[in-house]
């Protein structure tokens, strides 16, 4: 059925996934900070706002994927935001990865003004957007997460539903504490066997041979050993979230040393100028320190 | 080709690799520093000895798989060790995982009576050992190793040639750095998230959908959900290799900072008790400092 | 002087130094959110008043000392916060330890009244505070410090200058990690030194005759010995102090490898219950870690 | 009372330590590895040997200073080695930073010969080598401690005897890695409060206000400030410590979270080309992270 959807925030993710609800039916109203981002969704029949507010004005659903913590505060609760026009009954379903204390306190706000909110952060990168093949992981009532459900399934093939508001947000940086770290150890090791002699292909039919195999490394190492850093996720993106996953640590008191050690190293990496490169890009860093290339 | 083998040390992997080439035909002089674990070659028709040199003396091959530097470099060099009665032309494999330096010195000695040495360790635990389905990783001679690969056959599936002495060794400490990292992050992650309140269960699902999917978790994450930490390798002999992974970084001058912190969790894990655990009980020393038990 | 002085907070360091304000002369109304803390103030001359607005009201000079950036923005901009009262011209001192964007926000709703504000964090624990010997670091415009100076000259000792608004709490946060991660690793190298058979005593003889003599370790190693973990700095707020340090270098683009590890260490001592003991209490958590103590 | 001494190494600490001895009255043949080395001491009356073994010849007293364990094995039991020639009765005193362990092992092979040792290391660098203001960390026979003390109170002002054989490694390196992480942090923090806005003078004047104020730091700073990194003990030397304090932590399950941190720094230092440089030089490698400058 067709949904009258406010759209918010079309960056690199933002821009396929509101593609896609258009090609499926839906009627869109869309904002971007930057107005001259919308022009491609104009082209395909989106109305184009000139606020937040005006956006949710008659939407039965707001989606919104945003940088940040701070956006997102704005986007909802700031001058033209969302609260100065969201229907009762409306939902309101946020993709953007941020704190979950925040999406939380989004959630109060927005249930003061008779709406729903659902934290809902996705994997899958750009390439996944476009096919909507992206994978939301859920916080909020069930019963939003229910009417949520056929509008994310136009834009991703896995919906999993994690619990209450913000438990969306809190595997979605479990997740990528597992995922970055995995990606950096890699390359720590890699360039470990490099200097002392192996081949990277070497090395890279060991671990496929073993139990450390992961979807990850099968899918970066080419990159790696081409030195081919385009992004799919930008490295300071990934470093912000490694950031809010460490808040998440510390809210909840939950030691992360792994988490803290890889954090730092991205941190230094995107000091070094490479948070625009993909973060696969940690291994040039990592390979700098070592004075060795993990090339093929 | 039947081959009279002098193997040493029948441990968790040396027995069931012992065994399995006598089926193969081959015959067998075994030594292991306690007696008593012989038998059951005995019973198997290995003829058992009382000194590494015993177990050389007639041998075409020697086969030695021991616990750390210091035993393989007493099993070689010390009293009634291998260098007593080695023949000339003789092939000496080593599968233990020890320091790469320790084993190019062995190969140097070896090498002074006219023997071929190859640093050849394995992964695959215990289970991978009874069934022949090790993975190798050499180093040393391309003739040592096409003249190796026969045996091997019998005792593993993969057999990856990587270079000159030691670096079957160096391939080996970068695998498991990336699999114990692998596995004490995932561990991280799932302990932030179900102390946020997801479950571990949606948790893994999340993991199994996204890129950072790996055999090792997919593997590990039953008997974490069960707190069942039967050893399939121990997490005292994941750490020592942690130990001589981080002294091979010291040694080639590589940076290698998620193992530095990794390392000391398991080190710590370990004086709390849990070393003779499977290394997934890493997940325990995590629960407790965080409060909170992974468990389905 | 005298000044009319509303001051909110009467903490371990607040209630000292608002009754050091009060034996210098100055007039007080004070604000605790708490109330039963602010007897012994109205015992000694304060008017006890019942919101930061009611203590701003009157005031040329409003002095906070609080727990943490949430509790700052409540008592400047929540329901009763000095913003409803703040008059043109008066002085705003904060001594609180909190983020300095959150700080640098607060001075900006301040100026917006036409008052001025200043970050001034403050070392020297409950003792300092008693005998109005504490160390204010500070930030805002060089006037205000200038007028802020003979108030706070009764509080201690030395009052530095850091520069604009916010960069006191940035010197205070640098001066925290190093005298945190100063005090865990002095117990890491005592505990390896003890485990391994030195005395303490000795080794803190031959710490005092290197260069690595500190006024903290000196200070500090008595109680270590004694296992004397009263609290003149709750291991809890230093904690705090080490997440607000990391998140300042995370908004600095500042890679902070030593903290990022120590912090973790802090973290699990507070998870294991020793969050109101002394910081000097992380010993206790590397013993328990190590199988060993050091006590004389 | 003169004595009879073969000395051993004439490096950068070794070289003073030798003319001070000769200056003291005592007889000395000396043995460096690059013999040049030795000319200084030939002009000053010492007699220059070809091997440790004539240097031991005819000693009652044979002290040593090399860079590592593997030099100390050479020099006792290599080729060549004092085994060859060391007299019943002499006393061997090694004032080498190496592993605890390998020189616990060299105790007993001297003893074999009916000679005592000691593990003697020092603080006080270059500078203290020179005016005889050495503090000397000491393990092995109380008798034997005694014995040496007459001799070594002409290079150094404390003698601190720390119990048996190896535990006078053991303080110092638990020494090391106090005096390695305090400068490491030192640096985190300077960088942290500089790229903030805060002047290096004041965030310095702060410390030393502070509890945090430590000798090696009032010591260092005015070359930090400068950029001034003449080596007064080499970074790559420090780097080299820290690896012993860590294999000594891995020998006697200490967990040491900061010291891991910490040596990876000190190890990308050096990897980037520092490590003859003074080891203050740490801040240079956070300086280049970070993108700012700690000068004045």
């Amino acid at each position: 059925m067709p949904e009258s959807i406010g759209f918010i925030g079309l960056g690199i993710m933002g821009q396929p996934m509101a593609l896609n609800l258009i090609k499926a039916g839906h009627q869109l109203a869309v904002y971007n900070r930057t107005a001259a981002k919308a022009a491609a969704l104009q082209a395909a029949g989106a109305r184009v706002v000139s606020s937040p507010a005006d956006a949710a004005r008659d939407a039965n659903v707001v989606m919104m994927i945003v940088s940040d913590s701070a956006a997102v505060e704005e986007v909802v609760a700031g001058k033209g935001g969302i609260l100065e026009s969201l229907r009762a009954g409306a939902l309101v379903i946020d993709s953007s990865t941020i704190s979950p204390t925040v999406s939380r306190k989004m959630a109060c706000l927005v249930a003061g003004k008779g709406a729903s909110w659902l934290d809902a952060p996705v994997t899958g990168s750009k390439h996944g957007a476009e096919k909507g093949e992206l994978t939301f992981m859920m916080g909020g009532d069930r019963a939003a997460f229910d009417r949520a459900l056929p509008i994310l399934q136009v834009l991703g093939k896995k919906h999993i539903y994690c619990g209450s508001h913000g438990l969306g947000l809190s595997a979605k940086l479990a997740q990528n504490t597992i995922q970055a770290t995995l990606l950096e150890v890699f390359c720590e090791g890699f360039v470990l066997a490099t200097k002392a002699g192996v081949r990277p292909e070497t090395m890279l039919e060991i671990i496929q041979s073993s139990l450390a195999r992961a979807a990850l490394t099968d899918f970066k190492a080419p990159f790696i050993f081409k030195g081919d850093f385009t992004p799919y996720f930008p490295l300071k993106l990934m470093h912000k979230d490694l950031e809010l996953a460490a808040e998440a640590g510390y809210a909840q008191g939950v030691p992360m040393p792994a988490l803290a050690a890889v954090k730092e190293v991205y941190m230094a990496a995107k000091a070094q100028g490479k948070g625009d490169l993909d973060y696969a890009a940690i291994v040039t860093f990592l390979e700098e320190l070592a004075g060795v290339k993990v090339r093929t």
